[in-house]
C-alpha cells in the first residue's frame, strides 16, 4: 500500500518544493528534483540514486514505471500523490504525473578518468544562464564528449531550469566541478593542451591540432575568459567573426569549436 | 519645445503598448518599438526609418542622442515621457531612458540580390522561440552571410524578445521572408544549392563544397525538416552525433553548419 499525499501543506510536499526553489536546500541535503519518466529514466541511466517517486494516479498509471529500466532495482519509497498536490509541484505545462527525487553525485575532479589517451573535453568557466548550460550539455552529449568540466558555476547543476533545457543531458554526461586553478591543475597534471577561446593574441581555431588530448574551454558572453586562463592556455584561440556586431552565443561558439575538433578526429 | 506626456493613460503611450504587446498591431500598422539607445543605433545602421523618439530625462540627456551615427538626420518626432510613463514602456531592467519607434521593412524576396556569385545563405524553416531565432541571428551576423532567409516564421522579426535576444542582429542582417515554396523558388532561380539539415538519407556535412553558393537550411527541433525542403535539397546534411541523447540546439546546428562552410571559405 502507497503512502498517499492529498495536502499541499504535507511536510514531505514543502520539503519537495524547498528542494526545487532553493540551490542551498539542494547542496545541503545533496538531492535534486527531477520532472518527469524520460528525465527520471536518463538519470537512473546516467547512475543517480534515485530516493523518492512521487506519482498522481489522475495522470499516471503505476504501470508505466515498467517502461524504464532498471526501475524496479532502484528501491525507492513510491508516494501517491492529488492532482492538487501535483499541480502545486510540476513546473511544466505537460502532466506527465511524476516527480521524482534522486541523491546528487559529487562531481569530483579527482574521481574522473578516462578510458583513452586523447580525450576531448570542454570546459565552461562561470556559466550561469540555464539555457546556455542545458545547451552545452546538450551539445557535449551529441559530440560525446569525454567530460564537461565547470569551474565556479553560478547556478548549481541541478537547477530545473537546467534538467529541462538540458532534455536530460545533464545526466547522461560526465562532469566534474571544480575552481579555475584546480581545473587547471587537473589538466596540466594529464597532459591535456588548453585551448582558451579568447580574443587577444589567439590562433585562428581550425589552426588547431585537436586530434590529441584537448580541453576546449569558453567563458561567458559578458566577460570572456579571465586572465587565468588565456595565461594557463597552451594556446589561446578565436572563431573568426567579420560581421557589424560579431556577438556569439557561448553555446554557439562552442558547438563551433567542439565540432571541429570532432571534424578533425573524423566524427569517431 | 519638445511634447511632454506624463500620463500612462495617454493615447500615444497606449499605442506603444500595444505595438509593444501585439504583433498584429505591429503588422497593421507597418512599425515596432525599439528599447535603448545602442539598438536604436543599429536599427538606423541598418537603414530603418525612424519615426518617434521618446525619452525620460531623470534616466536620459537629449545630449546622448549625438552619439547615433545620422540619428539628426532621421527627423524623427521627440517627445519627453515622465519617469512614470518610462517604467510602464521599458521591458529591461536597465534604464536607459530610450524608446524609439521605427517603420518596419518589407523583407520581400524579390528585392535581394547579391553583392557576388557564390552567396552563403542561412534559411531557418518555421523557427518559433524568439531566443532562438536571436541566437540565429546573431551567428548570421558573425558568418556575415549573404542573406538570411526565414519560412513561415511564426513569431514576427520585431518581436521585442527577437530584438533583445539578437542584441540587434536583426538589424544588421539582410533578412527575407517567404512561404517555403516562394524561398526554394528563389534559391533554384539563383542556381544556389540547398542543403537541407536532415536525418534521413543525409551526407555528413563536412562532405559538401560550401565554396559554391550556398544555402544551408535548418527546421525546427521538434519537428525538423518537412518534406518540401527534403525533396528540393541539392543533398540533405547530417551533423554526425554519438551521444546518449543527440539533441541540439537549433542555433547551434547552424553554428557547425556555418562556421563549417567558413572554415572552407578560409574565412573570407
Amino acid at each position: 500500500m502507497n503512502t498517499i499525499i492529498s495536502s499541499t501543506q504535507n511536510k514531505r510536499i514543502k520539503h519537495l518544493l524547498q528542494l526545487q526553489d532553493k540551490s542551498r536546500n539542494r547542496r545541503k541535503e545533496s538531492q535534486f528534483v527531477v520532472e518527469g519518466l524520460r528525465e527520471t529514466g536518463l538519470a537512473l541511466q546516467g547512475g543517480f540514486k534515485l530516493l523518492e517517486v512521487y506519482f498522481c494516479p489522475e495522470f499516471f498509471s503505476e504501470n508505466e514505471f515498467k517502461s524504464i529500466p532498471d526501475f524496479e532495482h532502484a528501491d525507492a519509497e513510491i508516494i501517491e500523490i492529488s492532482s492538487e498536490v501535483y499541480q502545486k509541484l510540476a513546473y511544466r505545462t505537460s502532466t506527465e504525473g511524476v516527480i521524482t527525487v534522486f541523491a546528487s553525485k559529487e562531481n569530483a575532479l579527482q574521481k574522473l578518468n578516462f578510458s583513452h589517451n586523447n580525450p576531448l573535453i570542454l570546459v565552461a568557466e562561470a556559466p550561469e544562464k540555464p539555457g546556455n548550460i542545458g545547451a552545452l550539455l546538450r551539445t557535449a552529449d551529441a559530440a560525446n564528449v569525454d567530460a564537461v568540466l565547470i569551474a565556479n558555476p553560478k547556478t548549481d547543476l541541478y537547477n530545473p531550469n537546467i534538467i529541462r533545457s538540458s532534455v536530460g543531458c545533464v545526466f547522461t554526461n560526465k562532469i566534474a566541478i571544480g575552481t579555475t586553478s584546480e581545473i587547471i591543475k587537473f589538466l596540466q597534471h594529464k597532459n591535456i593542451a588548453i585551448y582558451a577561446a579568447a580574443l587577444q593574441a589567439s590562433e585562428i581555431y581550425t589552426k588547431i591540432d585537436f586530434t590529441k588530448a584537448s580541453a576546449i574551454v569558453v567563458g561567458t558572453e559578458a566577460t570572456g575568459l579571465n586572465q587565468e586562463w588565456r595565461e594557463a592556455a597552451t594556446q589561446n584561440i578565436i572563431i573568426p567573426m567579420n560581421g557589424a556586431i560579431d556577438s556569439m552565443n557561448v553555446s554557439v561558439a562552442a558547438g563551433i569549436l567542439i565540432f571541429e575538433a570532432k571534424r578533425q578526429r573524423s566524427f569517431s
